[in-house]
């Protein structure tokens, strides 16, 4: 059952987090920065509090580790320090002391674990600051692009001296690869960012993917015309043709389980009051927790397209300028999560994330899975974002209850034995 | 028959005028400028060569008059001067020459009038230079607002001082004011600016009416939602509300007899790829050649926009923006064209014209009726505009057979009997 005090301490540590900001509304902690620093202090003593021995990874990624037995594997969770501009106090930052305050509880209960947990601090997710983002768990992955280390901030300095300034070794990034063997997994912890949980009456929800995301360029392009002098059945109104396209994408992606479609931007030309619209260029993005059903969905797309145009007589071009592979959590680790919150008393919906996370980059390591918490009136990257306490106690309480649980099945398993989530 | 010499000689007095522009692609001929006083030079030429009496009112309007019976009324012919910046050498200018060069052809077979005819070259129909137009047939209708004179152009020059400058004296413009017991009517020549004509495959048509305008701005509110976490049934998207809205007036004008309603412009907010739309602003115009009909169309489009965004969740707020009565043309003047047209041969068909003209300004002082002139691919306002000389050779043909006809009408009528087209 939820404990409001656990989410009460949570609260007390995220508002103290909070601080660590530039001025302004909201949070802005970029990385590799004062804020920064300051934030890692704060995560420091409250590892410290859990028992955890604290470090800091060339990537800038803060580790605080309970070690277990011996030659042990570990279980790998946290999230991201680091904020959007003007954003809230929760974003990335709640999943990092979260699981802290969960090791602190099993501390304070004299649970002893058969492997080791570490909670990492990734020192930027967001991308805000550099044109790129993730290092921390590609570090991890063997994934990350030694190149990105040659990217600059809009104030001219480079993410490679921005790592020096902060202390770090970036030349050893590629030592931080990990031995897949000796992990048993990831859990990260986040707010939803979306309303269904909050609908839903529930404090925890259980990631079942997060989603592909595909984005599209298209431009119709018909005739402008004087809007008095063109009659109706002559005219090509490429916002017409537009407009079913927008139509067209809505109803298949309500109609489509899992799958969502936007238009979010369109824009016109030559855009005056009394003139036909000659062209309108928009974007589409569709993101499916299964790339087969996106797949599907952008096939579907260029169909819709192309039979509008063709039946309107109006030009098409289409480029697709962006893929992300849908990122599928692993079964195992789901399953762990679903026993925690029901032992827990917690119904936990399963959900995808249609956000993209930390998750995505450490999947190419381990079997990943994520919990996520509600927020109010789905709100994220905002000053307004906010978790309630109950819902941070839930999530503390599953997260303990899955420690207790892998800890006890992994005592049981013959060493040798197979490795939950693998 | 059409006599493709006229229209070789009118091409060749238009090529003239439009050597009577600003610098830059097209023709650029402003109210009160140096090429203003270079067009009137052209015109007073071939008005001359007419046998016209030419004089300059205080409007700036350049008159050519063929004297009648003492006492006689007169009939009015005539269009704009000027052009839009970077225009067509025939939108207006073409309708000053062509009844001119109509007279001249008359004046070659020695036909004599019983009533006197009066070809106006106005300064200004386009309202490019200054905030206001149609000062030449406000005028002479007596509904000028003084007021106009004191807006300026961007150069901060006012109309006063310009057409002072141009030799005028503004302050004599009430006396322009004439008396509509002495006018016959006023014919228009001008072209389509539309395809009709040019798809029918006919060199003339007849304007029914002058379509009536109204403008509307719409905001629609739903609820700005990141795209991969507000699921799909859950969503307010302003733009697929507007889309309905867009399709909704297509669907009313295409099954409206003479409607015509247009989305020129579309703004959504905030416009981001992965942003659902929270917010679009668009304007919806209509325009009909019945009043009756714009006022239903109107009352079609509040009716549907407020279904749409009651269905939607979406807020509305709809303005009327602008609103224009329609001008219908006089029976008898469209009766005159169309029999002049059966004599030449033409089939002439009957259209609405859905642009403005000097046309909307003269009805306040006697009925009028247009003639339009088919163009090449419906272009005007653009350097591409033209019309070709068999085109305009047959409005001249129109125009001079009008003449004779109304002329051996109104001797046939006892001297104070009905006038036609009162």
């Amino acid at each position: 059952m939820t404990e409001p005090d656990r989410g009460v301490s949570a609260q007390a540590w995220l508002a103290r987090l909070a601080e660590c900001s530039e001025p302004g509304p909201g949070v802005t902690r970029l990385p590799f920065t004062p804020e920064h620093r300051a934030a890692l202090g704060i995560l420091t003593e409250v590892m410290q509090q859990a028992g955890l021995a604290v470090s800091l990874d060339a990537a800038g990624t803060l580790i605080g580790r309970l070690e277990g037995p011996a030659g042990a594997p570990v279980l790998l969770m946290g999230s991201h320090q680091d904020s959007v501009r003007e954003g809230g106090a929760y974003d990335g930052i709640m999943g990092v002391v979260l699981p802290v305050l969960a090791l602190r509880d099993l501390k304070a209960e004299g649970v002893r674990l058969p492997f080791a947990v570490e909670v990492l601090a990734f020192a930027d997710e967001e991308g805000v600051r550099f044109p790129t983002a993730l290092m921390g768990p590609r570090a991890l992955a063997g994934t990350f692009d030694m190149a990105a280390l040659d990217m600059c901030d809009r104030d001219g300095v480079c993410l490679r001296r921005a790592m020096q300034d902060f202390g770090l070794a970036p030349d050893d990034l590629p030592r931080l690869k990990r031995d897949p063997a000796q992990i048993l997994g990831w859990i990260e912890l986040h707010l939803e960012q979306g309303p269904v949980l909050e609908r839903a009456g529930q404090p925890v929800g259980i990631v079942t993917a997060i989603c592909g995301i595909e984005r599209h360029g298209v431009t119709l392009t018909g005739k402008a015309a004087h809007a008095g002098t063109m009659p109706m059945q002559m005219r090509r109104d490429a916002l017409a043709g537009a407009a079913e396209l927008v139509l067209a994408l809505e109803a298949l992606a309500r109609d489509t389980d899992g799958l969502m479609a936007n238009v979010g931007t369109l824009k016109l030309r030559p855009g005056a009051v009394n003139a036909v619209p000659g062209e309108v260029t928009l974007t589409v993005e569709l993101r499916a927790p299964s790339d087969e059903t996106r797949a599907r969905a952008g096939a579907e797309l260029t169909r819709r397209a192309s039979e509008i145009a063709a039946r309107r007589g109006l030009g098409l071009e289409m480029t697709r300028t962006y893929a992300q592979a849908a990122t599928p959590c692993a079964e195992a680790i789901s399953a762990w999560l679903s026993r925690a919150a029901a032992n827990t008393g917690q119904e936990a919906p399963h959900l995808p994330s249609g956000a993209t996370h930390d998750t995505s980059a450490m999947a190419d390591l381990c079997p990943v899975g994520m919990l996520f918490t509600r927020c109010r009136n789905g709100i994220s990257h905002h000053p307004d974002e906010s978790v309630d306490p109950d819902a941070m106690s839930a999530a503390i309480d599953v997260l303990a209850r899955v420690l207790r649980d892998v800890g006890q099945a992994h005592e049981h398993s013959a060493p040798d034995g197979p490795v939950p989530g693998h």
